[in-house]
């Protein structure tokens, strides 16, 4: 493999670890925990593994010797920067415990475990991977670990490896699943510990003890790289209203962030838009307020965020969606009947009045893709909506009827872009790269302190490195029970945008002054080797939140 | 405005000039030039700038002061990065000439000097946009200054601001109008002298003394940064192949480079498909066989590079969209009266036999496309084909006869994307900086020689800025005859992909291995503080045409 000449001196850079992980640690045992809510169900589902007290790390002079260890590790689900970085880390951590501890790399996600997919990552391979972006080391997979079955067959080869702990790099489901995992090895004996490791780009992964996930201040630096260089062409040919979606299905944490970097002239956060209960038309309403009031004053250009899960998000889009997974199920054979050009009228013909009226606001491009675009399930591919081109084109049909009113006398051509594969694989930047390292290395301390059904935690991460708090994070402390597919399950509760958080508020409080103007940051390109204001500065919406509080 | 703490630390740099250009410098004159082909012609057209010598700079100990001398500039044409960094070596240029001299810029674009919108850029305007991306500081447009009423009332503003000189940064046309313009200004013995500045992020404005034009190193890095990381997710998560159109029309340079960097499976040269004549059905099997190969390798996943422009050099494409524009034209109104469910048979029976096959290979969405988005001069659109997306689907088509014929067994899934205005902008790379700025104070220096209808030129390139070699070279030296709109035009030759040039023939060279096995590399983010290897290497397209040749 040919390296790149930054993937060759990047290699060089050796990520900072917490002061309190640099010798002999200690644990010290907060008090017993409790469940993010439905406290007796949790505690029912984890009677080996709850009410676990959280751990914090401490110096102590003699680094005793310890026996050594064979430790499994696994990624789950999509690409985060860093995650080379938890491996390298938990590397060099099991390997200060003893040298001859052992790691292994389970293949291409969870998968791996259950199917027997396994390498050892010796030295050679760890540092060929260091600070480096992706998964590729031993892939990813998205195989969710949840039954007997599985866990059954994943011993098997944890046991033919001599392998006592596991680490599971993941998002909330996955370590959900590791919360599930390490409670059935507890209950029969197993003799493997199971540590977790908070890992999405998505930034969901979060609350009061955890308070990032990693890969996200690397991702979010890449899209507003582009998102920055795009505003200036904007700026520059003053011709274009750019349409930008980003990854982010479940929460908008990342247009957010995006938001508060380069300072849109539209940002939509679809925790907001469903708080307020809005139409697609209202939202369509706001851009095509914003793309008015610009061309009033001379700007017949712009750029407008849209979170990728916003479609979801909107009440009246939800409940059309599940009324057309419905209707499409009960009366399949009838549909299939109705030829092409019938379809639409068939549609709204069998919707309530309600869910119609919604159908038909919808672009025939958009609304066919609603009937026709099913997954092997028979439900609508909500991914598949090209969500910026949806609103875009209902702008662009919203100012026909203004300037027909004599509302609105400006030029309006649009461009289209989605961001996400872009900045999932990217080299981690300082941040992710030393806060990986040091997961990495924490999950290692975990283990040696014998605990399982933890997190891996680093704490006031708006400090520098060395004085961040290691500690362990029980994961059934952050469960509760939800509604998964019709049933209820205990699963870690998810981070929304939280419309009263600093983030939120700050981007509130500005962005009628960036709609109007035009404020445009261009934050360029992550840098590695510069000044420390330049390559070490957390994401934004870290600095906001942490400035309240203090752990 | 507010800054990002890079824009900040990024001000602070101070571009390195050649040593000639430190000092006083003398012109040495090489001898009378021709045009790179139809001398008799050109001759004719530019009686008063043809057959200029090429200049280069030398230092001399003695720096004599000068009157002041006041200068306009034009940005023209599509942002590349580096554009700001002209204007501010010509206004440090112009300055050292003597500090009383003062710079204009003409508001978006050459209607700017047309319409007389123009403002003076002092030095607190200049030192804001030092370093920086876009062309935002004045404004770019893409007005051709073509015709005698226009070059008269641009005089008109130029009298008026006692200017004596126009500077026009723009690509091949832009240069060409230069020409024209300083040509009809030293016919009617206006006192205004015409300097060009080399400038397309396509690559396409460069020979044998153009070494290359600005913007294209620091563009292809932004694109490579996220084809690799792509390529870090496609080899990571292992299930998709990922089709990447990259900006660039005219010429498959960008596309070439991104290969050179990145190393993706694929990347097709449209003027290899262009030379070998092939037909898109050619193309699309290209592609499909490294699928089928790599499935045969238990690989289901790749990297596809495409240019922009490929459809257009595709010979077979090319006369059907030729043929469908006249078919269109000639029957609008009865085609007009087509019902849509019938559209596609009738321009099926209307076009020629060769033409109506080609129509037919077509996936419907782009068929549909081909008739129906047309410009007002009932052109068809052809950069509003999704090039990416027909590929990616007509492969799917083809892998899907392989299957039933037992020929390939593989997985098939894919993701699109198309990278062309996250990079135009982009803060530039140390090498435009550097260039840019190089080529500002040079075009200072060529007006302070006196001359007229020159391009501004740095040469040696591949070598550290204090060697690089400053002059000017006569831009009716790059001119030919061209048909264009269907007359004889003098323009410069663009400069497309050479195929027994050195960068493709590396290319060519390695392709078949990049092919089969996973040989990507990934060049990461633009760094503007590390090592030298990091930070100041040239494209690899300039590395290796310049390694056959040294100035």
């Amino acid at each position: 493999m040919k390296k790149s000449a930054l993937q060759i001196a990047r290699a060089a850079y050796r990520p900072q670890l917490p002061i309190v992980l640099t010798g002999g640690v200690k644990v010290k045992e907060g008090e017993p925990t409790q469940s993010a809510g439905d406290q007796e169900e949790i505690k029912k589902l984890f009677p080996n593994t709850y009410g676990l007290p959280e751990l914090v790390f401490e110096k102590t002079a003699a680094s005793t010797s310890s026996k050594p260890i064979n430790v499994g590790v696994i990624l789950s689900g999509g690409q985060a920067p860093g995650g080379h970085n938890v491996i390298s880390g938990l590397f060099d951590g099991i390997k200060s415990i003893n040298k001859d501890s052992k790691l292994y790399g389970f293949l291409m996600g969870p998968g791996g475990l259950v199917d027997h997919n396994y390498k050892e990552l010796t030295s050679d391979i760890i540092d060929e991977y260091r600070n480096t972006g992706g998964f590729d080391i031993i892939g990813s997979g998205r195989t969710k670990l949840e039954t007997k079955e599985q866990f059954d067959k994943g011993l098997e080869i944890l046991r033919e490896l001599g392998i006592t702990a596991l680490v599971i790099i993941g998002g909330d489901d996955s370590n959900t699943n590791a919360a599930i995992l390490a409670e059935y090895y507890k209950a029969i004996d197993a003799g493997v510990q199971v540590i977790g490791v908070p890992k999405t780009i998505d930034g969901d992964l979060k609350n009061n003890v955890i308070e990032t996930s990693f890969g996200f201040d690397t991702a979010t630096k890449v899209y507003s790289e582009v998102i920055g260089n795009i505003q200036r062409d904007c700026n520059s040919s003053k011709k274009y209203w750019h349409f930008i979606k980003l990854m982010g299905r479940s929460a908008s944490h990342i247009a957010l962030e995006c938001a508060l970097q380069c300072q849109p002239n539209v940002c939509i956060i679809s925790e907001e838009v469903e708080a307020k209960d809005m139409t697609l038309s209202q939202v369509v309403n706001e851009i095509a307020d914003a793309v008015v009031a610009r061309a009033n004053n001379g700007m017949n250009y712009g750029v407008v965020l849209i979170p990728e899960g916003l479609i979801e998000f909107i009440p009246a889009v939800k409940k059309l969606i599940a009324e057309l997974n419905d209707l499409l199920a009960a009366k399949a054979e009838e549909f299939a009947a109705v030829p092409a050009e019938e379809q639409r009228a068939w549609v709204i013909k069998n919707l309530s009045a309600e869910c119609a009226a919604t159908y038909e606001s919808l672009p025939a491009g958009v609304a066919r893709q609603l009937t026709l675009d099913r997954d092997p399930h028979g439900n609508v591919q909500v991914s598949l909506i090209e969500t910026e081109k949806l609103l875009s084109e209902m702008v662009g049909k919203r100012l026909g009827e203004l300037a027909a009113k004599g509302e609105y006398k400006g030029k309006y051509s649009t461009m289209h872009h989605f961001f996400g594969y872009e900045g999932r694989c990217a080299d981690p930047s300082n941040f992710d790269a030393n806060y990986c390292y040091g997961l990495g290395y924490t999950a290692a301390c975990l283990i040696a302190s014998g605990v399982t059904g933890y997190m891996s935690s680093l704490r006031n991460l708006t400090f520098a490195p060395v004085n961040w708090v290691a500690g362990g994070i029980p994961i059934t402390m952050m469960m509760n029970m939800e509604r998964r597919h019709g049933h209820m399950k205990p699963v870690i509760r998810k981070a929304l945008v939280e419309l009263d958080g600093a983030p939120f508020l700050k981007f509130a409080k500005e962005r009628d002054a960036w709609k109007i103007g035009t404020c445009y940051t261009y934050p360029g390109p992550i840098q590695y080797f510069g000044p420390a204001e330049v390559c070490d500065l957390p994401s934004m919406t870290l600095v906001y939140e942490q400035k309240r509080r203090k752990y």
